[in-house]
């Protein structure tokens, strides 16, 4: 009876397609859900892979369906569903049993489990959608070494692999695997946000039809934008609509929904006071999206955009720039945190990590990862391989922002990439002016350029 | 005995100013400190006003020295004190008397004390510094209208007035008061990193040196930018440093420190999903001036930056137009709280409390209170006299940006601002590109322009 290699609770979307990848890696897999309908007809639908599926009714029968020390996926509802599934699942449990929580687990709650657990418990981030989970996802895992050896088998076989290697690594300690997949998700909404805004350069500052922009998009695939995004916006740009006759974007209503993770690791950032701009500009993009019937009102009274004169390649060099930044800025957040909660961190690591199987995999993090390889306490603005194309590219991200700038379109994520260059490689700074405002009205104190004497005030101090 | 008019607790800087500042205006304030000497030595240093102060060496003491029902100011520091203080207090008053919480709670801790206490409790912002607590700040109360009427007599009294306004007002129910305190350190930020920033252009943009650049600060103030924030940073840069015989601005470090208050205001606003651009930037913009090292070592990479040509009453208008676009963000976050927390705030009495007192106070806040009172619901953008003021002076702001995003000096705020700007008036925005990406990789749905329907997929989805 106890021949399964893994469990896995909850049914969902995600988790039946994840069951169906380990029963086709040749694993197999017990699974239970809270309705035991839905086990069975997963089951039934699970055609040849059905040989590696133990449908199971109650969770003592899951638990006596597993090996042992057992392990057992939950894919359930982040938040107190996963304390009440823990809890009811305690009692067929041994000691050794491990629970793996592959949810979108807000960090701060895996590391609370692990503190007041008595199990050992993994919490592993699980990015690439249903399909993704399905035929290969990147596996972002958090907790002790042991226990991720004890589960990294059927975890890599699952994975997505680059060039060989699997995208399943465990990040860190505790809460770290759901925190590096927080910050990809911030990533995400950033990447998207700032092909948005060179869409709408190429619609309305170009004249060009959705299927022009297809094309550049394809195009820019083959080159070192090369990622799932730009291929994804290619075919979308590039989409008939039958009812229309007409491209698929232009009966698009332009209202981004969002599930609320890029607003998340904007929170978290301000706790670990780590500048997102890139990140800050996408989530507020998407918020005012929302605000169509605002936008029209003002549209009405302010209106008035311009066409835009600028070469294809010169957006795709921005677009190039704008990224860069970004990433700089995503993983300088993930350097941030390992400081802040004490975990070990690896960027090349991450960055090999988010290669294949996950939303925001490209060419370009084969190269990140090379750059953390040797210098992997630096920001990527100052990694030689990256500061090389900053500096190739920033002349283009300049032009791109001025060029929308003058016209009167807006490119808040580009322009916010931008003035983070600037501000990043200004020497001397405008903080000294912020610094004298608070001391004047709070006698904050201020630290001297040429003494470096701390607490010093102005002479308002003497009042 | 018992004939003091209200009790204070809490003897730091603010405390002592608003006690103070109570006993001047003709009350008696009964006050009490954990350290007994620090009460003693209070009284003694209150001079002329000790007539009025009642030293108290025990809480129960304070308690008999109040008459009743009873109502008492806590100036203690936010969090676990203010729960600790409540409930030491407790044993020694009766069901009918309040207590005030006048200190930094965040919002979310007041609104749990008036679920949980049962006793009558008001939370009150109190901004202005040291100065204001001691001369008039500006007070923004939160909890039921029969207690704050109650305690309105002193408050209004204490308080700075505009024109015989007194700046002391029920701002709405229960958390109220600290939350609108919370977003007037928020739109602080956003107003000093503004000005830095314009500082930054005359310095570097313009080759002027500090006291030049005072000078300009100084005319401004007597026009529409007129406002404490300008006259202290005319102030500041002005201010001779006899050390080095120089100007005291150019000597001053520059990283700027914080307590965090408008992280917290960024941190809301994501939760609530509105979008205030211009002060993530400025707590950005705080957050990279602390990379001095990197910066130094970025701009030896990267530097060269640029002067550029224009001219000072065109920086004049893009401030202008930069500072209108930052409240319309701070009111509008201000709405979208009162709906989240069904509190009934009403935008010009906020804008009427911060005309005088508190550390953003104005001349354009009272033009902000009377837009509000004709249309209350609008965004600032959209009420006509601030309409006509960003139609004017958007150019300006456009003008400003451009110029300095060639040369390469950072306007983080003003460039969030105008993106900003740019966005909200754009009819027709490109997140339509967004949620077809959103629906390729992951079947989120999206709603179609021309029949409204949702749920609506792409030929992908056939797959």
């Amino acid at each position: 009876m106890a021949r399964a290699d893994i469990g896995l609770i909850g049914l969902g979307t995600m988790g039946s397609a994840l069951a169906l990848n380990i029963a086709e890696k040749g694993f197999t897999v017990a699974v239970w859900n809270r309705t035991t309908e839905k086990t069975h007809a997963f089951v039934e639908e699970a055609g040849d892979l059905a040989a590696n599926v133990i449908a199971t009714d109650t969770l003592e029968d899951l638990a006596a369906a597993l090996k042992g020390p057992r392990a057992i996926i939950l894919m359930v509802p982040a938040g107190q569903p996963v304390d009440d599934q823990i809890e009811a699942l305690d009692p067929y449990l041994g000691p050794d049993d491990m629970v793996i929580d592959a949810g979108n687990a807000n960090f701060r709650d895996t590391m609370r489990r692990m503190e007041v657990l008595e199990r050992p418990f993994l919490g592993i981030g699980v990015s690439g959608g249903e399909d993704g989970a399905r035929h290969g996802p990147a596996i972002m895992g958090g907790g002790d070494p042991d226990l991720w050896a004890r589960v990294a088998p059927i975890l890599t076989a699952i994975a997505a692999s680059f060039e060989g290697t699997p995208c399943a690594n465990l990040m860190g300690e505790n809460g770290a695997g759901h925190f590096v997949k927080a910050v990809h998700n911030g990533i995400e909404y950033a990447d998207m946000q700032l092909i948005a805004e060179v869409y709408g350069l190429m619609r309305d500052g170009l004249a060009m039809e959705a299927p022009q922009v297809g094309e550049v998009f394809e195009g820019w695939n083959n080159g070192r934008l090369s990622s799932f995004l730009i291929e994804t916006s290619a075919k979308v740009a590039l989409a008939h609509d039958t009812a229309t006759d007409g491209p698929l974007l232009d009966v698009i209503v332009d209202a981004a929904g969002q599930k609320g993770t890029g607003r998340w690791t904007a929170i978290e950032a301000q706790h670990l006071g780590t500048p997102i701009p890139v990140i800050e500009a996408a989530v507020a993009a998407r918020n005012m999206s929302a605000q169509r019937g605002l936008r029209a009102d003002l549209a009405a009274t302010f209106g008035g955009v311009d066409r835009i004169d600028i070469p294809i390649d010169i957006l795709e060099a921005a677009l190039t720039c704008g990224k860069i930044l970004c990433y700089a800025q995503g993983f300088d957040m993930l350097r941030a945190a390992a400081r802040a909660f004490d975990w070990s961190l690896k960027p090349e690591v991450i960055a090999r990590n988010w290669r294949a199987g996950c939303i925001i995999r490209s060419a370009m993090l084969d190269d990140m990862a090379e750059a953390f390889e040797a210098a992997p306490d630096t920001t990527l603005m100052a990694a030689p391989y990256f500061s090389d194309i900053l500096s190739e590219t920033i002349g283009a991200l300049r032009q791109t922002v001025i060029a929308a700038t003058s016209a009167g379109l807006p490119v808040p994520a580009m322009a916010a990439a931008l003035a983070y260059f600037d501000t990043m490689r200004q020497a001397r700074g405008t903080a000294n002016m912020i610094q004298g405002q608070r001391d004047y009205f709070g006698l904050h104190g201020f630290v001297r350029m040429d003494t470096g004497d701390k607490d010093q005030h102005g002479p308002w101090a003497d009042d």
